[in-house]
């Protein structure tokens, strides 16, 4: 049993391609139809009920467009509205960027305690909190918001003293609380990955919870049998939405996913609100 | 001959508050009609397209409510579709802050070599630039974007090693040019202020556009007898509307004026698309 439908992906912006990298990696037979709302972007500061507004009309654009499967590659989303996005996808799978990473967190900490990181919409609904705790109440969590980090990688400047101090300043307490796993809660931040774990420190495992989301959906699609069939699919067959600068958009991801989009394309505002 | 009807300010966000700040300290007796289109901030990272139709939608929000002037009090809009604007106000007096700004340079720039900093959006536009050599061909502009000034300012670390170190990233090669004159081209960067000058040395004159769009808004209004009577009007009469998060932008702006605002409304999405 196959099937051929892409996979829909959605974020708020560009870092989700993190997430479609990691997808592609495990299964290089399927294609996806990406979403980044840059017109809209960042969704990391807007209130609970502006970002569900959000999320449910980029899950309906890629409906649309027969996906078989739709991932929220958004923290954000992810963290205050996944339930209805779910729901609205109705038999349609589903999934977020917070179990996979919660998950991966319990499966490793020997210290019971995890630290995570991520915008202020992220920390402030504490989904990943949440989902760590449902998992094993004995984990304590530590979340902080690291709000320079997002304009640091959009900025190219990861390997800079500037970002070494910036990491200083927002993990080294997450440091002393005595953490040994480290969950990104935030698809922009693997780019930052070498700093970080060069500040946390070896004993401290990184989890990127871009990987963990892809791992999941490639089970998922395993379990109920729509895996594609082609040998290979990948990039060259899916398809890139933007809600603005599709010109910039492109060369951004191609330096992000180190080769070209095939095409990237404006999605009108008025099918992304319909 | 006065007008008691108030002045319409918009910006992308909480800056444009710097220019509310100027225009009461010189017109005690006016009041304003305030709309930060939080749900769409920041406008500096997009297209010249987008800006132009929210900055529309901006002003025509005000324009229902019955002001006697429009100052859009963000250097993004200002630099990218202040035209459209001033045509969709007809006969209504509407000013940018890009045009203070270049005129204060001008007048005092001995060395005619002034710089120039704000977003991408407004650096990319160049309206500084063209706005300083149509008023003298002789001044030389070195413009550069500064993005992360913002989120410092955001996160309140103004007064931060970081901030010193991500202001020397931007700025010395600026003072390195022989610049006698700074112009700030964003309104977050008011609050940045002692950091800034204390980078770039006394030797450089740092300007405020905020400060001479008020002098500028004041002018009109009292060229054309529009003033207002009151004796004082001020903040505890003014209105301000924020497209996402009231209560959060109240608490930010208070912080920033120094003083409680009355009443911060949420204004509906419908109406500022209508």
């Amino acid at each position: 049993m196959s099937d051929e439908r892409p996979i829909g992906v959605f974020d708020s912006g560009l870092g989700g391609l993190t997430v479609v990298r990691e997808l592609m990696r495990l299964m290089p037979g399927e294609t996806v139809v990406y979403l980044g709302d840059i017109a809209r972007y960042p969704y990391g500061n807007r209130s609970d009920e502006t970002i569900a507004v959000y999320g449910r009309q980029d899950a309906r654009f890629l409906m649309r467009r027969n996906v078989k499967m739709l991932v929220v590659a958004c923290n954000t989303v992810s963290s205050v509205a996944l339930a209805p996005i779910q729901e609205q996808a109705s038999d349609m799978p589903a999934i977020g960027v917070v179990q996979p990473g919660a998950r991966a967190a319990v499966a490793r900490t020997a210290e019971k305690k995890v630290g995570v990181i991520g915008t202020h919409a992220t920390v402030r609904a504490g989904a990943y909190t949440n989902a760590i705790r449902q998992l094993d109440a004995q984990v304590r969590v530590y979340a902080k918001a690291c709000p320079l980090f997002v304009p640091l990688v959009e900025e190219g400047m990861v390997d800079t003293e500037i970002a070494r101090l910036v990491a200083q300043h927002y993990l080294y307490e997450l440091v002393d609380t005595g953490i040994d796993c480290l969950v990104l809660g935030c698809t922009h931040y693997p780019l930052l990955m070498e700093t970080i774990q060069a500040t946390v420190g070896a004993r401290i495992q990184v989890l990127d919870s871009a990987v963990w989301a892809a791992r999941e959906a490639h089970e998922i699609l395993a379990d109920v049998g729509a895996l594609s069939s082609r040998a290979s699919g990948g990039l060259a067959e899916s398809q890139f939405f933007v809600t603005d600068m599709p010109a910039r958009f492109g060369e951004q991801a191609s330096r992000l996913l180190g080769r070209e989009l095939p095409r990237v394309q404006l999605a009108a505002f008025e099918e992304l609100a319909a």
